[in-house]
């Protein structure tokens, strides 16, 4: 019989879940819809009973020995979901323990991009690394930051928020409430925003003029630019240099080794990648230039979110045999 | 026989040095010129007959088992000196190397801020905490990071550099070569600045007016302040602002319990902390607002630097011991 954990990654609009051995291989993966459900106990009902039908459908006999769950606003210490903006259920949410009624066995839950972090760690490009920094770019920007092997939690359990540190106080409205928010500016959301600025400023003629803001896509962008679109590359180079920004603060904080990028946004290659690196060293401190690897994640084409909430599973689970033997 | 640590604070100006035993008692505190040292050599030399003198002078026979150092630059992994702007000694300098020539014991080495935290996790405000951020307001801003407590030394030896995030990439001039470093506003001398920058854009009166730059001191502008002096009120609210804001980011990347401000600024006491408590709280992201305590170091009385370099030596020491058994 094969141990395998179970990774579940909830987004606000669909949570994905698979079955990863202890060598990262996923077994099966499959998709539920997040917003039909109104509650949380309706949303797990429907999970159990998917989760039930998929395990019963693997070609082998497998054993489920745990749990990681990546979610929104996800609190590690508390398996809680705090008041995640872009789900339905509101307040302090005790995932875990309501997960737990279903399954009595280990089951763990942090936010979606600290997953992501131990996911790279664990099978992604980061497996020989004690300090590094994991950036998501989706509809946000998620962080899960490594010291001395550890993913930092930090006090409260919530720790690596980078989306929503200040680039402009008078900034961009951010769905959290405050304004200028490194993620309204740098993720795919943020680019859309920033070609619309470059449209609103300039007078002249972009590809990208005939496309809604709804239809507009980090695909749509990078194609652009890779017809010559000035707009297009003037929105990479001018997100570029806010992240590079930005990432050169990271690195005084924690001094990574390598900082990886994961998400939609990484396809531009060098379109992101190159004044993303040329402005975080223009704005390092000289004792750490060329010293930090900007890399795009070793996870890029696999199922990030889903082997990060594993790798969590499998990590939680090695601990606690550590505290036994 | 007494067992002690040797716990040195090399500062541009000066060297300070004192005998330490293990409950954080000062045995006895010394200082030397470190600027008319032209050589690492020479200094050393001086600094060890003073050792020797100031060792047979204590009152009781203690035995000497252990050396920690707070230096500008210091690399902790590697025992170095690296580039420090204010130090006669160019180059990568090694330090803990030198030393042990003349002292055949266990020696350590970092940077003067990273010292102070590990002097407030043993002996100061921190005894209890295990994720934390102490900044030191001096002629810089210097910052030490506790992450499940341990001191964070990133990849290189030598994260936890505040003082050189980004305010504004236009700002302010920084010894570093950048500009709008954080401490070019937030230090005694970043205080000093915005006095001349305020004195310069107000045409009212000051009791400022009558003081040079090079008289102008952290402790004058409080007086100011306490009389109503609306330059030095504003200065105060401007460095509180910025000083906020960068710590709303600090605690977005690693969510600590508490910060802790050291150092001549802080003896400004509200006239710092409520504007600065106000526009980190107003910066946070939801999730952590209302969390972090914003204290005054539990050393500020006393010689932290020298307290914080011999508690790195102790705690050092112990680790090494860890290791035997």
């Amino acid at each position: 019989m094969k141990e395998v954990v179970l990774g579940i990654d909830i987004g606000g609009t669909n949570t994905k879940f698979g079955f990863v051995d202890r060598s990262g291989t996923l077994l099966s993966e499959h998709s539920i819809s997040t917003n039909v459900h109104a509650s949380v106990e309706s949303f797990l009902d429907a999970l159990h009973e998917n989760i039930e039908k998929n395990i019963s459908a693997l070609g082998e006999v497998v054993e489920l020995i745990g749990i990681g769950v990546g979610a929104p606003n996800g609190n590690y210490y508390d398996g809680t979901i705090e008041n995640a903006p872009n789900l339905r259920w509101k307040g302090s949410v005790n995932f875990v323990k309501l997960l737990q009624s279903y399954y009595d066995i280990p089951a763990v839950l942090t936010n979606d991009a600290n997953a992501a972090a131990i996911g790279e760690m664990r099978f992604g490009g980061a497996q020989e690394m004690k300090n590094f920094i994991v950036i998501t770019l989706g509809t946000g920007l998620g962080s899960g930051i490594v010291v001395n092997g550890e993913l930092i939690y930090g006090h409260d359990g919530m720790a690596g928020e980078l989306g929503h540190t200040l680039v402009n106080v008078n900034g961009r409205y951010c769905a959290c409430g405050k304004r200028g928010c490194l993620e309204t500016y740098v993720s795919a959301t943020g680019i859309k925003r920033t070609i619309y600025k470059l449209l609103a400023d300039h007078n002249g003629t972009s590809e990208l003029n005939g496309v809604s803001f709804n239809d507009l896509s980090a695909e749509l962008i990078t194609e652009a630019a890779k017809n010559g679109d000035k707009i297009a590359l003037e929105a990479f180079e001018y997100t570029g240099r806010i992240l590079g920004m930005k990432l050169s603060d990271a690195v005084a904080h924690t001094s990574p080794e390598a900082i990886f990028l994961f998400g939609g946004l990484t396809k531009a290659e060098d379109f992101i990648f190159e004044p993303t690196k040329r402005y975080m060293e223009e704005n390092l401190l000289y004792v750490y230039r060329n010293k930090v690897k900007l890399l795009p994640s070793g996870l890029q084409d696999k199922n990030a979110a889903v082997l990060g909430a594993a790798a969590l599973a499998w990590q939680e689970l090695e601990k606690s045999k550590d505290n036994v033997y």
